[in-house]
This record gives C-alpha cells, structure tokens and sequence, in this order.
C-alpha cells in the first residue's frame, strides 16, 4: 500500500482560528479512490518549523502533499522551504508572472511588488495552474515519489485537487474502487452495539468503526472488497436491524419530514422541557408548512392548563413530568390545532430541577395518531442541550417509526 | 518557549468523515494562555501508528497531548499504545469502575463486558474524570514533561481541557501575558465595518482580524503590548460602538436571558417562520423557566387566528408577512400568556414562497413590553436556516436593546 503524507501548514489551524477543513477534503478524497492519508501534520509557517516536517515525512512517505503558505504575505516562506529542502534553487517564470499580469488587470488593481516571488519556482518542478488565485501549485517527481504543494484557499486547493491531483494519481497509481456505507442506529449506546456485533470481524480489506452521536451510534463499514463488505453489512444488519433507521446521509428529521408531505396529514406538537426545538427542527425543511399547523410551547404549569387543558388535578397528583400530563397535552394540543397526528414532550432537562424519584433527564415522550397514544419514559445523560436534543429526536423518532407509513 | 504537541488519533479525520474540531479547540485554549501549540499529528487508530507517533513526538515536546481512542471498543487501543510506550502495566481500578458502574445504573443497562476495559490504567499515571462519559482522562508526569490523554468525543475533552488541564498548566508553567479581546458587533456587514475601521492599524505587537458570523461580524483584537492592545480597542470602539452587542463569549441569546432573570418578569413567544427557534434559544438556558411561560408556534394562518387571535380581516387585507399581523400576534400572544413582554415574528424563510412584493428573507419583527411596541421590517440573506437564525437572533437583540432595563 503507497503511503500518503499531507501537512498543513498555518498558524492559524495551531492557535485554533482556522479549522482544518483542507485534511478534511483531502482525506475524503483520497478515501474515495482507495489511496487512503497514512498520516497528517499541522506546523506553523516558519521556515525551520516546514522544513523540518519535509525532513521527517518525505522519507517515509511515496507521496508528500502539503497545504499552505503560497501565498504573496510575509509569512509565506513555504516554497522557499521547498526549494532548499529539494536542493533547488528558484526561477521566475516569464508565463506565470504573465497569468498574474492578468489577473490583477482584470480587477483593475495595481499589482503590490510582493507578488512578483509568486511567479519564482523551484527548478525542476512542474507547476499546477491555479484558477481562483495568484500562486500556482507545484509538483516535483523524484525516484518514483511525488511531491505536490497546493495552496491553503480551500477553493484553489479543491479545484488543484480534483483536476490535477486526482487524475494524476489514477493513471500513476492502482487506485482501487472503495466502498463506504455508513449504517445509523438509534436506542444503544455504542458498547450495547459493539456487544451484540462482537463476532463480526474486521478482515484485511474490509473496515468497520463507530461512532457515537448524540444519543444515536453510525456504524462506518468501508473497504476495497465488494463480497466482503457486502457480507460485512448483511451481518450487521441481522443483529441490530431493529435499531437502523437509515443510511449514509440519512437524518431522522428528514426522514419524518419527507414521510409526512407524502401523506395529506397535519402535525401539532406539545413542547415542555424541548422548549421549541422539535418545531424548530421540522420547520428547518423546507415544505413543512404543508403538514405542521404549529404547536405550543408550555413552559409553565398556567401554560399546560390554559392553553393545552391539561387539569389541575392532574399536574397537582402526577406532576409536570408524568405520562398522565403527557397524555393529557397531547389530547390538548390536538383538540387545539385539530391536527391528526401530535407530538408531546415533558421532561426534566436539568441541570436543576431534578429529585430523586424524578432525576434530571428523565423525560416522557407521547405521540399520537388519531385515536392511538403511545407514551414512553426515557433517562437521558449529558447537558441541558443534549438532554434537549435526544428528547427531540426521539419524538420525532417514535412518530416516524410507529405512526407515519 | 515550551514545546506542546497534539497527536490526533482517528481514521475518521484521515479519511475526512470528521473535521479536526479537536485540534481548533485545544489550540484556541492554548494560545489564549500564552502557550501555543507547536505542532499536530493525526494518525490512525492502530497501535503502531499511535507508537510511532509518541516516539516522535515526546522527545521533541515538553507536553504532549493526544485525543481520542479511548473508548470502549475493539478499535480503541490508544491506552495500550500509551501503557506499552511508557513501559507501564495496566492495572484495573476500583473507583473507575465503580464510577462507571454508577453510570450504567442510573440509566438502568447492563453493563457490557467489553466496558471493563475502561478501568484500566497504565501504573503510575493519574486519572481525571470523564463528567459525561466512562473512559477517564489520563495524567503522566515524566522527568519535568507532562502527557495527557483526552477522550476524542468534543464534549467530555472539552471538559477536561477546561477543568484540568489548563488550571494545571496555569499552575505549573509560565502562562505569558497574551491580551485578546473579541468585539462583537451587529447590524454592520464585514465590508462596511472594515471600511469604517480602515484607519485603524495594526502594529508589530497587536494585531486585529474581523470574523463574520451568521448576521454579525465579530473583530478579535489580540497581542502582547497591553498599552496598544488598549489603544485599539478604543480606537475601534470609538468607531462602531452602537453597533457592539457584547464581548468574548458574550451572545446575544445569554445576555437577553440574564437581564430576564434579574427582573421579575415574563415573556411569552409568538413565532410564525422561525418555528420554535426563538424558544429554543431561550430555554437551552437554565432558569429560562422563570421568566418564559411559553408560546405558541402559529405556522398555519388557522393557527394565528384561533390560537392568537389575529383577525381574519387583517391576513386577508395584509397578509401573513406583515406588520399588522405581527402587531396581532404580539397582542394575543400576551393576553394568551398574561406575560410583561413578547416577541412576535412573521416573515419568508424560502426558498419557495417569495413574491416580488414579498421576498424571501422579508421578516417583520415586533417586541412588546407592557404596553409598548416596536416593530422592524428586515430584509435578511440566505438560506432557510440563516433567514431563521437571523430572525430569531435579532428579535431577541430587539427585546433586549430596547426594553429589557
């Protein structure tokens, strides 16, 4: 397997004021074409500091590509550390300065003396055209290895990556087809998961890993070969299938979202400790006019029994956060809204307000289609936020899963 | 200057599924006490990558970090890697077990046998609790240097970064002098702003850079000469200081809900196109239940009119997106809730639904306090989810400015 080194350099992914979208980028794409990164560095932008990684990662790597600090500013010493680390010195080239010429003519500004070492390369590198800016890429071939330096612009090192880059390493390198599917889970937690997946084995071509979301697990299955990955994903799915709810891009929101505009059914939705966010959630799709009439947000007990009737007694015997005052908003919010379906949330998001018989994260979740309830208690970890967020998810969850066809 | 490095652990960054937030966060905290990250290595989760990594990293670092790889599972073999590196056994402890046996029981699940390797530490390294998960930080002091191992999942190393390894750095190293200071601004594009701030300059020690944010722009004045640092700040204050909200980790959402509690009264919500994101904002707040009764999503005009009382005379005559009905829903929100203030909002969040009287991104926002009322027209960009974050952010900035004493 060829071993592929990215660095990046910059200050600013260091100090945390840019975050490294370009491994990001780099990384899928390789993925994509089954030459996955071996390793990524991040350093600052001084000379000694680049120079240093090229020693380190140049030798163990057939391909070395770096991010970074080819632009015209003060700090820009990265072509520099090329060319002395690569024993070359640097050129000006007539045709780049020209492309340069160009551009700033185009936007009519006078071009500032700095930019003229843009146009310096070092000898023997061949140099990749940018089209967004004013420093070109380089590429350097040395003994069967492969060096690139793009610049750190994300457009400019996309648009070098996917048409200089990638064609290069296809007709270069064996580039293999890779599979990836991503299987996501709601209802364990990631060790139930991985107990009940303890048999299936990770084989030389085919990975698996995953990764907990909040409240939810993906399961990341990917590799090079087509049996065994498929194999690999049938196994997975005999033994958790009841807790997948979808694939790849796939979102639980969407999901319901996509479910309710194909029906001529409405939605109301009762909130208490979700405060807004399932409405806010549905409401993020566009088209979710079409079924959600809207709904209420009952912080206060005076709120519970003026505007969703829930009674008294009720709250007085039960308390806010009980199935029976569940029950009763949702018959309240539908009664309302005279909707088909409802949802209804009350909980205890924390991080005060809970008891020992009623501990922070314990929230009931109703919903109801026409004439059916159902009601469940759940006990959520994490922040005030989080608690939020899974008791959101999980109503929108149980309507989908239940109710909508 | 001591040397700190990062060692990233995860496939997942490699193959670009997730985007280094660690790195950002960590290298943010670090440089805002003076010591900022030397250097960063991502590499995969297998026990000879991680090897070699410590092996290259620690003689050449003072204090070396890694994230990630501390979980449960078959993949996670981070600590053995750490153990084998230091030459240390793994030696099983009770109180680490006991609190993750806490853990389990509350949440009423059977603790999988693959968790027990939780409680296992390599001999002599400290352990530091993990608030919001089971696998515990780790601390080695060797010979002067310091090594740390964070959880890879955002939250529980946050926590750990924040409550354990920057008060021990603060402790046990010279944290310098490094001054910065955010500004944050809205109301004023980037573009306006930097041209209202054309005339402030930086110099060798201070430096400034604007950020915009979603509606707002924020500028971070940061260095190490106190006297200048201070002499900006003036400068740009002088400049743009009706439009600076707040400061650093100031927003708009907390500020709003402090002045709200330190009074003695309510608010209720009437949303129509952002749909339960206002009080979503609100109540991620702890203590939002004192002041907010809640409020009513009306998504549907049959909402507005039975639930908040707007007349039909009025969505006929001037639409839903206006300010007369916005004007209606502020009343009926108010004698729904019988609350001191509300907000109302009513507007086009598109992409569909635009007309060219009525654009998307039209957005009516009223504030009421007693018997008071402001309402602004905005004209708002971008997609869906921008148009309602904008709305809801600046009917909130509305109630705070104008009312909120």
């Amino acid at each position: 397997m060829i071993k592929i080194s990215l660095i990046t350099i910059g200050n600013e992914i260091l100090l945390g004021k840019t975050i490294n979208t370009n491994l990001a980028f780099i990384g899928n794409e390789l993925a994509k074409i089954g030459l996955p990164l071996y390793q990524s560095v991040t350093v600052k932008d001084n000379g000694k500091d680049i120079l240093r990684a090229l020693e380190e990662l140049w030798g163990k790597s057939d391909i070395l590509i770096t991010t970074g600090g080819l632009g015209p500013t003060k700090d820009d010493v990265t072509k520099r550390s090329i060319a002395k680390f690569f024993h070359k010195d640097l050129e000006f080239k007539e045709e780049i300065w020209m492309n340069i010429e160009k551009l700033y003519n185009q936007k009519n500004i006078r071009i500032p003396k700095i930019v003229k070492i843009q146009a310096e390369v070092p000898k023997g590198f061949n140099t990749i055209e940018n089209k967004y800016g004013t420093a070109p890429g380089l590429h350097f071939q040395n003994n069967k290895k492969n060096f690139f330096a793009f610049p750190g612009v994300p457009s400019e090192m996309k648009e070098m990556v996917t048409g200089y880059l990638l064609p290069f390493l296809k007709s270069n390198y064996q580039t293999k087809s890779f599979y990836l599917k991503t299987i996501r889970t709601i209802g364990l937690l990631e060790a139930e998961l991985s107990g009940r997946l303890k048999d299936v084995k990770e084989t030389q071509n085919v990975n698996m890993a995953s990764l907990p979301q909040l409240g939810m697990v993906d399961i990341r299955v990917y590799g090079t070969d087509l049996n065994e990955f498929n194999e690999m994903i049938n196994m997975i799915e005999k033994r958790i299938g009841e807790f997948v709810y979808g694939y790849n891009e796939d979102n639980i929101v969407e999901l319901c979202h996509k479910k309710l505009l194909s029906q001529n059914k409405t939605l109301a939705v009762a909130e208490s400790c979700t405060g807004g966010l399932i409405q806010n959630m549905f409401t993020n799709n566009s088209g979710s006019s079409k079924y959600l009439l809207g709904g209420i947000v009952s912080y206060s007990n005076e709120a519970k029994m003026h505007l969703l009737n829930v009674r008294k007694e009720t709250l007085e015997k039960f308390g806010a956060v009980s199935e029976q005052t569940v029950k009763e908003m949702l018959q309240g919010v539908r009664e309302k809204f005279n909707s088909n379906y409802a949802i209804a949330v009350s909980g205890i998001a924390g991080p005060t307000g809970g008891t020992p018989e009623k501990p922070v994260g314990l929230v009931f979740i109703g919903v109801n289609i026409e004439d059916n309830i159902i009601i469940k208690k759940f006990n959520f970890s994490g922040t005030r936020k989080q608690i939020k967020e899974k008791s959101a998810i999980n109503s929108i969850y149980l309507l989908q899963k239940n109710y909508v066809k």
